[in-house]
């Protein structure tokens, strides 16, 4: 098996069955699986919404988008697809009105492409789903991670309703169930206004490093580019929530800020991370049914990319 | 207290809070809302779909679309906003991210209304919301309800994802659970396709009237009306989920269906229906992020009014 | 010069100046002018609207819808470019923030259409804009005018702000000024909800024909059909407010009302209209910011047709 | 393999790679695809078109729509895909900027079912794209076909820009190219205005039988269905062009004209139509860009199962 | 009466009748409204504009994106909410369809709020709206304010159709009324092309301070905002067309010119003024049916706190 | 004849038939015509498009879209309509469903244009349309041309489904046919992802100067602005695509690329362009059916006033 997109030529590209990047779709119960690198996969799910729900349909409108996807990365001169053996293993299984079993099946399914040794990629799906991938990842290799984590929230809010996770607390929980190494996690993009003073006390509590929006841009782009961590050894996740960028670049989200960083911003962040040791990312928050002319959608889809392009 | 509509000269239409039919804003809470004979509120929530969310905004958006209301109903010669008090009772308080919570608030909410004497017409949500409405009439009623459905689906189908309540539910739930007699209840606008045979078995059993479209076009609209079951002394309920109407009259819905009634159709069935003693009633599965010039949100207004003036 | 549709096979329906059914522009005050028989033009106002404004921009949109527009009327067997000489007239100057100015315009600009012989169909503009259009012509035919009035409303509302025209007044100012002979005037599609009992007062007292909606649908519509009235030799003018059609037939209007025409009955009522004497008409109400796929204007489209398909 | 629809209970509805009806998807070249029955496929294409392009994008929105979808036919008391071996093709293959080698590769890839004696039914595309599978149905079949034909247009009109093949002469052709038996061919829901008398002069002259949608409506709708032809032995192929629908039911189309069928009008048709020997059907001239809510798309779905269920 | 924002915990921010930031509404008339130190309110009119209308809906869609809005200014270390006792006083009364009775009715609307000695926010409406605000400033205050004025345009502009008042002439009325002192007032963002060079002349003479978008990337954003004036004592006004941002950012507004502000740069520049007697301040031109995602009406909510967060 | 815009005073913005910045229209056919310096013209045509089709309404809406343009430059101080007799000389005639007559068509049209010595401005149309404009230009001129060229894409690939000409191909083979100078020609706005290293070959073997998104970042706006080339006597063609820009700022467009120019920096760019020898210039791949709010059509008539500008 060729584990190459699907050619324009023969099928142009708004045409055929859509898979991430018009790659082959294998389920991961498929014997040919064994044979791929790294897993893109979907989680369609918005049960931890508290405002405009609809990420349930980001996977599929991903999908399409990522139709016009290419594989050469112009800065890095490699062909991502040429280098990694790379497959849709199409959508984890969710439950839309249940977030409990939801949670576990992703847990179960990420679980799974561990045992088979596969890098991954997901596609949300709202926040609230990177806490189960954590809880896998952790399970699997026995130690805190490291995050590097887009958003213009903390999402180190309290319970609400009674309810633990949501997708406003999915990084204190990360934290609180030793998941996540906060000395190693890093938030880039968030900003106000918040509910409160307080809502800064977790992560100055637990001295996870944060770049407002006003830190980004306090001189040129390149001298922030300077100021990100450098991350060794450590197993890294990076969880990209695309209410990061201004609502203008993302307008399909759930609960937008305006004063976000440009989707060229997070390109140029996300090339200019170092990270040696990359065990999956996520692009999450995208919500279709508020997007435009697939806006929301084209910058999932070249997300999916650079993370991609940064697995080693 | 004047319960009236706002009036457009002082304040043109587009202009104020909204409030459903520009009506005074009491809560349930509020001393005055005792004078009130109904209660108009919203139940915000999408967590029973299975498909399209976005129902969480109808109570919002049909507030909206409320401020083109009017009161004096052509064919029945009076004004319901003089014939009765009628209130904004806002919204019940839900949670976005739980059903069990929501379905236990809804029901405390209703059974507030009822110890207070109210009559009312709630705005949901999805259709998974009737069902504690029904449980509150039914505790406090001592009896079983009659009800009138209108729908595209049977809404009698089995549990999924081992969770018992979902919009494709409250039917069967009504049943089972004792809260409405299957033999005083009616459904209208019921069509294919369906998933099989056998969804068909719960209706025949329990001798549900259904009407399917076919059976509302079989002859002229007035030989259908004649049809129309008639209600007396028995408590009655009425529920009217959007998707009932051809997606061309409602495309803000999360199931549609094509092939379904008209909003004509509906009004004339409405203006038709015979109940002695309506309790309450409902419109469902308004999806505003699918909508568009508010057309479903309109719709939604209008039978709101429908109901209102069908009560004695 | 040649009155003809500009040919789809030199330039393709998409492309070239839009001009009302691709005919030629030729202004009032061009020596041309005076060779066509009947004149197309727009008002391009919405300063009497209390609701959704936009109409202002409906010229502009149905001259691009019309490019899809033939000649041929397939029930009266002729081709109405073929037997008459139209032209597109332009636009009537009006001012966005001014009613007054704007109605002195109108007026003054269907006068001098008038002095030059031609008969007109009008491209409104909210429903105001045919009052100085009404005025023009009697002052003109120095006779009442026979009328007949689409709409969902009445039109007859009082004055509102202290300012007598407006949107909703049209009718009653035609019948007070002594414009409209009310036993020569008919209203089709009249619906409710209304404000209250006495709106109908006015319609009353005058004697005008009302048909509401139930009254079109009571019988097939073959049988609603023979019921119009059969206008004369009376100067006869015809004003289709779009609000008349269901809001899903028009979804690009002000003040929409659910339960109404559907397009195919409007075709059907506009071609089973016997008029002698028409001399002009009107399509207004249509709110291209609130249309979808140009539906709203593409009925615009057919309704200037079949008013020109009316003339004798 | 089993051929069936995806279950939601796994994988709900919005989820999992998007194929028509969630069927097992297989390429023609597939071994497994020898025991299927029946073959849906996408024809992405809109070369053919004079106004709105944008059906290149509708098989892969009508898959997405169709998974809303369900089997059991609640007329004829049968899940059709517990009756045919159903399977989703994929797309034939085409080219975007070239209608040559795209009828070429049509025709080929049609008869490569053909040979594999499979039924189908197509996703165009806009209505060129019935030329070549009429085309290669001939050719297999080596005898004419008969044609039911759902329509606002004519389709028999002539050569443009000296191209004999667009989306407005396939009938034509059809009829020239002697692949279709003029008196074995039905056309419904035509409606002008023509550019022209003489755009009837091709129908007339060969006797094909045109129910307009003034004949469609001159009765109740059971009238009508009385008259449809009855198709015996003769294989027969059926087309559906969504603008044979109002532009209410079908908005994304495009050469929208107002005054057509509804879409239970069309359900209700393609119900009643009596064909012995259906060998495919078309649903084309779906244009996504111009859609809303997935209107078109929902009807496209329905058209195909509705084809479906008429295989016998 | 505690004048806090509704919790989000018992009514999720989707949820409960619409106000500014979910502020307490109490109208001033109410007794209550004596206690409240700033109030919000809308001035729902578009009778000033001369392209797109459409910012009669601005205060209904801004109360609805405000939800969104919290109180604690990451920059300030400040909760704005818990500073300031802050209420949505609702609607300023208007006509649609008359300017004059409008501009007095929001000249009196604001002498009653500096009656009750309120700082307030405003939002519009048209520009024109800002004019009678000013008005009634100048009665009150005895002496010419100071003027910090957002825009892409000078709205120095003459009489339009004879008409002194509108949108684009507010400021030159604003200087010739002697409202305000020139060489206090500053304008941002101002951009061509331009009808004509003596489109400058005004504010030329006046030595009205321009900063155009050339002026404001002069150089780094840092050292804009060092170039800013700072104003004492004096009274000052800040006025907020949201078409001084890019269209990107503002796309649902009446007049757009491209290559306007980023809405972060607009953030920081008021965040940046120095303000030491803010008497009150408005956002307008935010013209909902143009609007998509709740962009613009975003911005304008935050425009709203930026001003809040500006009061001493 | 005045060769000045229509003015706003008698004919508001938004009425009037639509021309390029309501300039008189003339067909290069009429004898006023040859009075005029400057045409400008649309080329409705999408029939090289490889994904989005809808170009060929661009002219139309860009037209729509420049009733707001004006013709003084703020910049450069001088008004261009009092400068240059520029007129709209309608639209190029096209073929929808055939690209080489259409090219033919396109190359005839210039031709005729530049035999009565006019400068223009072309709308398009995809990208493949530049190709024959410059066939026009090379054959008139006898020499090759400097070419400034804007676009995310290289556009020189090769042939596709063996058709060489299409909207990814015009500028290989302007080189290949000798049309341009690949030393007199620069690239801006270029980026990746490629399909594959390859794609940079063609630029690197012919020396073609290009600018990647990153090569405008690198330092400041002013840094880059040194580093554009100077274009002495030598013809020089400007070709503007405008998803160079951001499809944030150009969201209707066919072939998005994320992480693009502002259009600031478009505008900046093209106002410090110095050519000596400006010949004609175009702004193509605006697609109307997938922009919102008319934002591309903006950005297009603001490219074409900049175009305008840079005449000498």
């Amino acid at each position: 098996m060729e584990f190459k997109p699907l050619s324009g030529r023969e099928f142009p590209r708004y045409s055929a069955i859509k898979t991430f990047f018009r790659l082959p779709h294998l389920l991961p119960s498929d014997p040919e699986f064994a044979q791929a690198d790294i897993a893109l996969f979907g989680i369609p799910f918005d049960g931890g919404v508290s405002y405009r729900p609809g990420t349930r349909f980001a996977p599929s409108r991903v999908r399409e988008a990522s139709s016009l996807g290419r594989g050469f990365h112009l800065d890095r001169g490699q062909n991502v697809f040429a280098k990694w053996k790379v497959v849709d293993a199409g959508d984890c299984p969710t439950v839309p009105i249940e977030a409990t079993q939801t949670y576990a099946q992703i847990e179960k399914y990420v679980a799974n492409l561990l045992t088979q040794n596969k890098k991954f990629v997901a596609c949300g799906g709202d926040h609230s789903v990177t806490l189960p991938i954590l809880r896998a990842l952790h399970k699997k290799l026995g130690r805190k991670l490291a995050l590097v984590h887009f958003d213009a929230h903390l999402d180190t809010y309290p319970a609400a309703w009674g309810i633990e996770v949501h997708h406003g607390s999915f990084a204190r929980h990360a934290i609180e169930e030793g998941l996540v190494d906060p000395k190693q996690m890093v938030q880039i993009g968030i900003r106000g206004p918040f509910a409160g003073a307080d809502d800064l006390d977790f992560v100055k509590k637990h001295r996870i490093r944060v770049f407002t929006i006003d830190d980004v841009r306090e001189g040129t782009l390149a001298d922030f580019l300077k100021k990100l961590p450098v991350f060794g050894e450590i197993p890294t996740y990076l969880s990209f929530d695309v209410d990061g960028l201004d609502p203008v670049y993302a307008p399909g989200t759930g609960t937008p800020v305006i004063g976000g960083l440009t989707s060229y911003e997070a390109q140029r962040i996300l090339r200019a991370l170092q990270i040696q040791n990359l065990v999956g990312g996520d692009v999450v928050e995208i919500s279709p049914p508020y997007d435009h002319a697939d806006l929301t959608s084209l910058v999932g889809v070249d997300v999916m990319f650079e993370i991609l392009s940064l697995f080693r």
